[in-house]
């Protein structure tokens, strides 16, 4: 994709955020799928508005993208969002294979306007069981059983 | 919680992961939200089976958690997740605001069994432009459009 059509389209997510803003729909952030030079779906952040806090605007445009495509991967798209991705947005970046992502504002930028998630990041780093939402593991024997029924299950659909 | 009813719930998780594989309803995961010592939602992994790749067990019962309690936060619940979260769902353990989380494979355990998330672990950590998904950061300027609007809109709902 040339310079200009980056522009253009995250000029047309920029403008869906602010849009989505002063119709009181969600906070400050858009995001587009493009396939083929052609918009394939967009979403916004609606986290207080449809009650998700996974609502941002990435996870919705991934979402409707998968929908209209007929597939659970977007390979052969890019994704256009109006913030750098927090961890949860990347994650669902690389499970839905797109080929590329291009943002307008940074993760600074997002903090200063009072969207922190550095402490995420930060949270990654650290064992699970340190972290400020403690993880806990358990029933180590157990937790292959699922493991084993995917194994056996001959019509599993791989991902 | 006790340590019985944390390997109570856990081991319910487990068996509705069996289930899920054994039924076709997609991969070999499986969550519980649980509020006050009781079952608020439940959530399996559903990727494949309505094309979305965010549909992993975590984020489905998050989802289906907050739908339930009209809510877009679950401080004071726990998650009981058949496997350690991945970078995605992690993020939304965060954005979630639960208070803890219980699991049971480890993600060396899920590498084994063929669902490897060590690959984005590895990608968080480096510069955007150096991701194996390109990461772009374009129009500086108009980046802070959006949050322009944001600050100006007075009936915003923070989160």
């Amino acid at each position: 994709m040339s310079a200009p059509e980056d522009a253009s389209f995250l000029q047309e997510a920029i403008e869906l955020a602010v849009e989505n803003v002063e119709s009181g729909l969600g906070g400050p952030f858009a995001a587009l799928v493009v396939e083929d030079e052609s918009v394939l779906a967009e979403g916004t952040n609606r986290v207080t508005t449809v009650q998700d806090p996974t609502a941002h605007a990435e996870i919705t445009a991934i979402r409707a993208a998968c929908k209209e495509r007929g597939d659970f991967e977007l390979n052969g798209c890019t994704l256009y969002s109006t913030c750098e991705p927090c961890p949860m947005c990347l994650g669902a970046i690389y499970w839905a294979g797109l080929d590329r992502v291009v943002y307008a504002a940074t993760h600074t930028d997002a903090t200063e306007a009072g969207f922190d998630d550095e402490h995420i990041y930060q949270e990654i780093d650290k064992a699970p069981d340190e972290r400020r939402i403690p993880m806990e593991q358990r029933l180590k024997e157990e937790a292959h059983r699922p493991f084993e029924a995917w194994r056996n299950y001959d019509d599993r659909v791989e991902y």
